[in-house]
């Protein structure tokens, strides 16, 4: 083993804080300060740390993107395919959808509502920074804000019918006493106060860019919390469903029996693929070719 | 916004190589690396990047070692808490334990087992390097494999205990048709070729370092989707095992029903943790004081 030492020349902490150009939209600054200079280390070349590391990262970038194409086309085909597949459940096995005429007809939207809405939209709210990374990161947040407040109206509307369905039953169901109930209504009131907090934080009035990067990864952690959560709640309303209502009985394992497993299966692959593609640093959104030119301006 | 620029002197590929005491017992250099490099970043300040490196990341690691210690003694407080409120649930309000004589009792060796070896002792063998993070790196390898040993283990008999009960009760129940039954089997299943695969490539015969760093991300990652899985397994087995037996009816949320509403949550809140202690970098095992201090001998 030799000895050679590694130095580096004269670089005071505010050369490097003037010389990037921080916007203060981009909270991903941080995580992506690493990697840039992971990458210059790697590379072993003379020259300006900051031009050669935008460089390397836009390569490095470019060789993932592939693999994340693929996991993400799979992640969609799973996603749509789970939908799908509670939609023919309901709407084939279970005998169709209705609101204000059949209690048990209005109770399958919440199946259908809740995987189209929690699951569905959710995760590709989550996975917007990754899929549309070459756009603006401020038009990227104002979309994910939409995404899941549009899953958070379908899970509402989703509860609206559950509840009804028991209440409206003869004799009424009892509501709110199963494990599904209870991990279900946490998950949701856990995702209103997570989107109600991204929303302060990051977008209106937006806090200070200190306290967004500190509040981040919270974010980023409650975010697939969340998601796990909703997994899981869809899975254990599966299993109450296929007991109480597959004739002539789950345990005879009937075609709907089967269905619903299957679903549960899809379901599991679905959260398995999106955490990975969401938690991945590889597949992180990192800079722009706009961001790279200004930086470069910058520096120049 | 000024238009400083840094730059990097002279340093090559290999002396970067040479100059740091790459241990082939250690599959978390790669990522140690990128931390050590931003603290240097963090720092501003001129020096050895690696020398001051080494220092910083040790106030570092120091500065994050409460906040650790705090939430590791909750997970195992919660963790504990599960696995008794089970020996509870199981031991009390389903009668007790037993193995030839009843195997209605028998039983209940599987929720008891499942939750002690495939989420507690598992979760354990997936903490032990942060929990331990002074001890040698060889000496933890040995025993993660030993602790996920035992929790396969225990999780065989567990499923011996339940298939026993199946097929010795009259009428006999039918074996594999709910989704509990699919998604646990299916984490049994990924369990055991997580750890066959694990023993091959990090100790017996132990592969080349490139393969294991390449492999070490995919590990890690699988290692958390099994746990999530045992987790999700277990809601469904609790939701299945209070609608078919809790007396008069789980509906009417006797204390029992709550025991097991209670445990879910429990078992929810132990995995987050887990799966927070385990996937926050900050948390990671780094550098004992024996390598720094062969390092900088290197160094110097």
């Amino acid at each position: 083993m030799s000895g050679n030492s590694v130095t580096m020349s004269t670089y005071k902490d505010t050369d490097v804080k003037n010389s990037y150009n921080y916007d203060t939209d981009d909270d991903e600054h941080i995580e992506y300060d690493v990697c840039r200079i992971k990458r210059d280390w790697d590379t072993g070349e003379e020259g300006s740390l900051i031009g050669r590391g935008i460089l390397d990262e836009m390569e490095n970038e470019a060789q993932h993107i592939p693999f994340f194409t693929k996991l993400f086309t799979l992640s969609q085909v799973v996603g749509i395919l789970s939908v799908v597949l509670v939609g023919v459940w309901c709407g084939y096995f279970r005998g169709g959808f209705a609101w204000f005429n059949d209690p048990t007809l209005q109770f399958n939207w919440h199946p259908f509502l809740m995987t189209l809405g929690l699951v569905f939209f959710y995760a590709n709210g989550a996975m917007i920074y990754r899929g549309f990374r070459s756009e603006k990161k401020k038009k990227l947040k104002i979309l994910h804000m939409l995404i899941q407040l549009s899953a958070f109206i379908f899970s509402i509307v989703g509860l609206v019918a559950v509840f009804d369905f028991h209440n409206k039953s003869h004799p009424p169901i009892p509501n709110m006493y199963s494990l599904h109930s209870w991990v279900g209504l946490c998950t949701v009131i856990l995702f209103a106060c997570q989107w109600l907090v991204g929303l302060l934080t990051f977008l209106f009035p937006g806090l200070r860019p200190s306290v967004r990067a500190a509040y981040l990864p919270i974010h980023q952690f409650f975010g697939l919390f969340i998601f796990v959560g909703a997994v899981a709640s869809c899975l254990l309303g599966l299993t109450e469903k296929a007991i109480f209502s597959i004739k002539p009985k789950y345990s005879a394992l009937p075609t709907e029996g089967i269905l619903v497993n299957v679903i549960g299966l899809a379901l599991i692959l679905f959260g398995g693929l999106v955490v990975y593609l969401v938690s991945h640093t590889k597949f992180r959104r990192q800079t722009t070719e706009d961001e790279v030119l200004l930086t470069d301006t910058v520096l120049e």
